[in-house]
């Protein structure tokens, strides 16, 4: 849905606007806050920016992440909500209590599970990001493209398509990409900070996770394990299942994380063959081929013997 | 120096060709050197391919790879000879000794230090990579690019840019990239094989360097140390470096690595503030600004005391 006259009425009808994105925001979400924030406020309108969770500590170079508020900092009701890459409201958490009775929302999100809660939506589930339907959007509202804005869309079509890594590096993302750079982003830079700056502790929890590495069926499967007090409370553990997923000749990986005595948090990730979205909804978990997860109430050992074993015997039967 | 009408007319004035690359070949290398190939074929001309050093196993996905021969499988002289990506004649390796008295060489490449060895020079030190003057210089010929030449200019426009991730990453690589995407190219799959994938040996490697990670100077430094014996013959030690450096608020890390009793490989990467070259150059070994190496003859406890205590002195003494 490509309404951007819809859109564009959208933000001159009002003065006033409250922008948000989904909890737990990634780059894409940052960036389009950001974005859309610094457009509206270049077109002379009032902007107040939330997120239910804190903005991480990688994209707070950026110096307009502060104006990112908490949602318990903000009394005031808002009529006009531009929401943005959230697939429906719950993924905005408790923005939604500052949402005046009568709200009007501008829906902009890539997400192909989008369930268009808005008053208009602008939902494009073939946009790598939002931010790259922002950047269509902009251009055909023709207003200026300075070097911040520039940069926070290059941050969320950057961190979106995993450093133009995945499959959904379309040309015109590659292209807009080009137009970004030549308008002065600092790509290096940005890519630095964000894809490849990491901290100690985050070093130490890979160091031990690698420490515990295994290989079963031919080295198809490989599998890492974490214990309780190997993780920091809100230590960032996503990622560390991919050193697994990417060993040579490895299909599966999997990360075991131990919560507490008799919860186990499983990742999956599997790189062609097997659906590990499968394997993980029978455990009760979820996720799609690729990439999926579930959390097992058993002891660690118990929880590797029986999703190890439910892994093999369907990759056997698969094979035969 | 732009000449691409002496390029072409050096491929039309001959049938038989000797097409090469550096030794220790990269991706930008393999990609020129079986991108140059595939369309000299594509022309009705015949060529050998050869390279000093065997194709590296990440590149062996592609078909094409095979026919890159060793020099001492080959026992005829060339008199044209194409060197792609190679600076001067000793990066060539034994290569040379396949080049028939008054051999004619096209050589195309992007490396600023390039000596201009060639009967015809391309050298654009402005290009991210050489692939980058293959595909000007194809689209000024106008020949069609097929699904292989795209995946290797791919190919070596990925790598030379570090994934689209180093500050030559220009504009121009954006929309080449884009191009290509749009000529079919699986640029998901080139990336997950060649900048993700990894190894068992390398990820044993990778935890044994990480359990000894430490911090010098309120966590400026950061620096690892591989023993002897933790390093099988042949292994890829290249990029271990980078995870001391990517630390946050990490400027200089450094990796020493033993090679026997009296002789260490110091390899040191700088984010922003110091010099690692001038250092690495103060023990004898070269590089530039951000990356540099050189050898010490010490043992491994006297190799990391002088360098750090190099290191701390050039630092204080640069911030006072
Ligand atoms: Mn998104
Ligand atoms: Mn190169």
């Amino acid at each position: 849905m490509h309404n951007f006259s819809d859109a564009t009425r959208f933000i001159q009808q009002a003065d006033r606007f409250l922008v948000l994105s989904h909890l737990h925001p990634d780059g894409d979400a940052i960036g389009s806050t950001l974005a859309m924030g610094h457009l509206l406020r270049s077109l002379g309108k009032e902007v107040v920016m939330v997120n239910e969770s804190p903005v991480p500590q990688k994209f707070r170079f950026l110096p307009e992440t502060r104006e990112i508020l908490m949602p318990q900092e903000v009394s005031e009701k808002f009529h006009h909500v531009i929401a943005l890459d959230a697939a429906d409201r719950e993924r905005m958490g408790t923005c939604r209590e500052l949402f005046a009775d009568g709200v009007q929302i501008l829906n902009i999100d890539h997400h192909a599970t989008n369930d268009l809660y808005g008053t208009i939506n602008v939902v494009m589930p073939t946009a790598a990001a939002t931010v790259e339907i922002l950047f269509d959007w902009i251009e055909f509202m023709q207003c200026k493209v300075d070097l911040s804005l520039a940069s926070y869309i290059y941050m969320g079509l950057l961190t979106d398509t995993g450093g133009f890594r995945y499959s959904n590096t379309t040309p015109k993302v590659l292209r807009q990409a080009a137009r970004l750079v030549e308008l002065g982003v600092k790509s290096h830079e940005i890519a630095d900070i964000v894809l490849e700056t990491t901290t100690i502790g985050q070093l130490n929890l890979l160091q031990k996770a690698l420490s515990t590495l295994q290989l079963a069926q031919d080295g198809s499967i490989a599998w890492m394990v974490l214990k309780r007090n190997d993780i920091e409370p809100d230590q960032e553990v996503e990622g560390i299942v991919n050193y697994a997923r990417n060993i040579e000749g490895v299909d599966v990986g999997i990360l075991f994380r131990e919560i507490d005595e008799q919860t186990v948090k499983v990742s999956l990730r599997s790189r062609k063959k097997t659906d590990v979205g499968q394997l993980a909804k029978s455990f009760g978990g979820g996720g799609h081929a690729r990439a999926a997860g579930c959390t097992i109430h058993a002891s660690l050992e118990e929880a590797q013997k029986s999703v190890l074993s439910r892994l093999q015997a369907k990759r056997e039967f698969e094979e035969a």
